[in-house]
């Protein structure tokens, strides 16, 4: 028997528990595999695929390696899945549906793996694709979707993480030789962070201050060579390596400097701006600030990649807290060592509602995806009117967030749960933690919410169970807020007279966050439940939003089961959310006291209607395969340490 | 210039920007020296000494290391610290603050170091110094002070981690040969997780039941050698490496298992029980269920421990975020880069609650350092009745999750609000993330709230600036809820009738865990603000606890501008703790809604009464020099990226 083989052999045989939970999980009330069609969304059978084409020896985690080691190891791992053709450049023009689902999948077995995955396919190769021009694309594209070319994405510089705008890396025209001259002013201009650039990139689409017969034309993308076919890094580039990171040191992250290069004219990214040999340009694109906004286009789907990564985690982490709370046994009534921690309410407390939540964000997430794949042309026909491209701007940094919060939320929940076993890399509990961005999602413009539905009868924990009531509060905590927000920032306008501009600063960035935060929140909120209506085939705004109507399906017909379970979901993510801003809803009497007292026992209830079999199905139907869990403790964890195994998978043979 | 000299005068500098703002803080409106002399509480000239020892070569942290250099170096790092004599088990006799201050200080710089140094000198050392006698100490215990004597503490076992008095270790008597035989019956009885054990250890201090002529005695404690003077195993013995971990890598977890290892009789650590050359036991402690509590003592000055070392880790990171906040320059009015990201209130709202708790929390570990001290008998003359006895332990197991929930939510916040640096390891926000035990505490008995004073006159915002206000809305909190649990269990228990332990188990772990985790959280933060008032000169309850007011020496007098910003402190830390609950306050009908409403606005004002100046001395108050905060973020970061420094400190020279 071969090592890989051998191997293979002993990290399945720590699986044996949890076959044994899935035969009892006979028990769950509802169809997994219906459920899993609607939270995959899309591409089932490329996922199926793909997840098995990862059963291999190369995917399976590994611990004690180097920073070195680690980062070819994500390279291969990733090579291996593009050769492999699950996902292309070209998929953003005929499926960028597939995009998303090879990022979900990737990052169930290594999100650094991800991480170069949607820099090169998305920040990369989608630039290029759309920024460029045939000269940029012919067999580039085929190169691209094979990792034979390499790319990073130039954009953050040191100076200028959060305003990009105000780069000051330049590129100059020389008309005498046809050439733009790329050049790295200062420190602070370093282009930093770049992924794939420390060790992996032959090229980089560098973003610059352009500059052309002396007048500053705004940000514009270059195609630039960075490393010579043997990886030798070209002349005038200096590359450095940012080193150790607090996680996901697959990721090669790299900073760039640039001096004096020279690239030919040719290198323009030219979809929307040119410059012609003789240095005349011409764009499409009038203001050169707003040209920027144009080359940064594929940070947009770059928030769904990485949202749809962050569920892979968010998943992963509950998938493996809820199977070893299944089978680790704690003190009993008895004060023998004979109790599922699951039974424990704490543990139910702390690890159902993330479920809840974790599932209804991936329902919100697939309507944001089917937002912006339609106004992005994908619904043939359909014409996107400004609004509704604002609202997918929206939707989108919104819906980030969201995710992001919760793998976060997820993996030190899920790492404290599993108690010291949550600590051991190779449990991998919050591996993907540090990886995660949380910038705040801007707040979105007023939605048009419809009128709230008066309260109904009943008494008020009855009440909270009632969807069309939860969605109310929701409603009207979104409505009130954004109309403060309106209020104040107008006041602040109407106070400042000429300085508009910087009353509006004062006031949106030194005294109204809360309110700022607090608004965004309500309305992803707000959104996320209302897509969990829709799958449960109720509109829950009907006519009011009909570039939602044509951007969306029609939702599948839900089987009773499926309905049920998916109903349970969104009474205790929208309850849960109530809860977390309860002081809000009673002290703005939205609640009177005596309900918002029950709320917290609304929770439990909610809590405990989702039902340990309930829980099963649902972990199921995150549709993750053991070789992918690959965590000992979410399978026979004592089988596990009966081997010298030194804290990798790869242990003795037992 | 020597190599390590060349570094070191890298490292310190990259912290010109931190010596310039120190400059600027002559701004700050109190004496920081004095604050700190509060916050250290004890052993000034000693932390200071420790401090300044550490400002060499082998403390300056490193990333891109093995898993096996990383251990080795935090052995290094400890070892020199003892040979030094900054820490004694011996300590434990004459000045157990000492310990105390040494792991605070030590976990400045390596938490993997502290980890070492806790088992070492608390659970091992400790242990063999408490539970021994004569023949276990002689030459041993400066064996042991000088690292010659590396020992761990084998009491968890795989299927026992929260359940050690169910351990399956088992010590029996062979009255032929005056030895014990200790076994492991199976692999769920292997040590689990044994700190130093995997490495570095010599000895080891083995919890196994002990079996005399065929009776159980309970679990005892025997002082066993599990490796050579050449350090290879010891026979019988079978020590397997944990390997790699999400976080303190540096610490050396193994699994240790015997097949029947034979000790001689006098290993048994025997200053409570012993066994007679002919087989008679004898023991002080009557129940052989109660002999486990004695053994297990070092627990609770193991909390005490672990707490001092997670605000190390606290006050590290907010001193890291805060330094970075003031130097990193973010979007402003204009648009341009202009503005230090800590002028966005969103930043301020972020961090600086987060000061005032780890503030507070510091004052309030203090408080029960000394209630421990004086319980241990550390007061000359004082006598310590069973009350009191319980409640310093019910103190020890209500701070140490208080810190520990604290420093997690410091490492992930500071490390959001750093952004993209905050990943790099070499910035350190959340170096200590995953040491963190999480359990939470056991519920208080109930205490004796005092009288709650009617609420007072003025608007509901200056009102809630009023910390006796705040006081009594923490008192009545925790009275209401303990009265509420304990009314719980009482009805369960008369509702059992016969199975009283299994109702009692069935109430507590199955329906009132949110009422059990929300008694235990008001009591602890009821407890800080208490030692934050006899801080600030009075006596929250006067008269109403004889054997604290014994425990504690009188507060020093401060003076006004720390006795002000320590009030400021405690006001925010109070209203977070009211705004954290506040629904419970508003729907309770404690809080009008008006004054619900008004909570977060005194929030926002509270944090803006705590200026940058005073924001900079409490940060300086925690008194870490440049050369163990060593972090680039917090010191002059864009010189630091001049250089290629590989995400290490020892980057090429400048």
């Amino acid at each position: 028997m071969d090592d890989a083989t051998r191997r293979l052999r002993v990290v399945s045989g720590h699986f044996r528990v949890q076959k044994a939970q899935s035969a009892q999980a006979s028990g769950v009330p509802f169809d997994v595999k219906e459920l899993q069609r609607l939270l995959d969304h899309d591409n089932h059978e490329h996922r199926q695929k793909m997840k098995e084409f990862m059963n291999d020896d190369l995917y399976v985690p590994q611990y004690d390696i180097s920073l070195a080691d680690e980062r070819e190891l994500a390279l291969q791992r990733l090579k291996r899945v593009c050769r492999a053709g699950f996902i292309s450049v070209s998929d953003f023009r005929t499926n960028p549906f597939r995009i998303f689902a090879a990022h979900e999948v990737a990052a169930l077995a290594d999100p650094s793996m991800g991480t170069k995955m949607t820099v090169q396919f998305n920040l990369f190769g989608g630039t290029v694709l759309k920024l460029g021009t045939e000269r940029h694309h012919g067999p580039f594209l085929r190169d691209m979707d094979m990792l034979d070319a390499v790319g990073c994405f130039a954009l953050t510089e040191l100076g200028f993480g959060n305003n990009a705008v105000e780069m000051q890396t330049t590129a100059v025209y020389d008309p005498a030789t046809q050439e733009f001259v790329i050049n790295t002013p200062g420190s602070l201009a370093q282009k930093y962070w770049i992924t794939n650039s420390a060790v992996h990139a032959q090229w980089a689409v560098v973003f610059a201050q352009l500059c052309v017969g002396g007048r500053q034309e705004g940000i514009h993308g270059f195609l630039v060579r960075i490393r010579n076919p043997d990886m030798s890094v070209c002349g005038g580039v200096r590359v450095e390596d940012m080193g150790h990171k607090m996680g996901c040191n697959g990721v090669d992250n790299g900073k760039l400097w640039f001096d004096n290069v020279r690239v030919p004219r040719t290198a323009l990214l030219n979809a929307s701006s040119d410059v012609a040999p003789d240095g005349s340009f011409a764009s499409s694109v009038p203001r050169p600030r707003d040209r920027f906004l144009r080359v940064a286009d594929q940070l947009l789907s770059g928030r769904l990649c990485i949202a749809a990564m962050m569920q892979s985690g968010s998943k992963l982490a509950l998938t493996i807290a809820f199977r070893y709370a299944g089978s680790r046994l704690c003190v009993g009534p008895s004060g023998r060592s004979d109790t599922p921690i699951l039974d424990y309410q704490l543990q139910q407390r702390a690890l159902v509602p993330l479920l809840a939540r974790t599932t209804a964000l991936a329902v919100g997430l697939n309507y944001v995806k089917e937002r912006w794949a339609a106004a992005s042309g994908f619904v043939p026909g359909q014409a996107v009117d400004p609004v509704t491209a604002t609202e997918v701007v929206v939707l989108c940094c919104a819906i980030k967030p969201l995710c992001s919060w919760n793998i976060e939320q997820c993996g030190t929940v899920c790492r404290e749960r599993c108690g010291g076993q949550g600590y051991l890399s190779c449990n991998r509990t919050s591996r993907s933690g540090p990886l995660i961005p949380t910038h705040s999602p801007p707040p979105p413009p007023p939605p048009r919410p419809p009128l709230p539905r008066s309260p109904q009868g009943g008494d008020a924990l009855s009440l909270l169970g009632d969807l069309a009531l939860l969605r109310r509060l929701m409603v009207v905590r979104e409505g009130r807020l954004v109309r403060r927000l309106g209020a104040a920032m107008d006041a602040a306008g109407r106070a400042a007279g000429g300085s508009a501009s910087e009353a509006t600063f004062e006031t949106w960035m030194k005294r109204e966050s809360d309110l700022v935060q607090g608004t965004a929140l309500a309305f992803a909120e707000r959104e996320v439940l209302d897509a969990l209506l829709r799958a449960l085939g109720t509109d829950p705004q009907p006519g009011a939003n009909p570039a939602a109507a044509a951007a969306c399906p029609p939702p599948p017909r839900l089987s009773g089961g499926v309905a049920g379970v998916l109903r349970g979901v969104a009474v205790l993510f929208a309850l849960r959310c109530v809860e977390a801003d309860l002081a809000w809803f009673v002290a703005e009497g939205e609640l009177p006291a005596k309900a918002g007292r029950s709320v917290p026992e609304a929770v439990r209830s909610a809590v405990l209607a989702l039902s340990p079999a309930a829980c099963t199905g649902l972990i199921e139907s995150f549709g993750i395969p053991d070789h992918l869990v690959a965590a000992p403790i979410a399978g026979d964890w004592a089988r596990y340490n009966q081997v010298d195994n030194k804290g990798e998978l790869f242990g003795a043979d037992v």
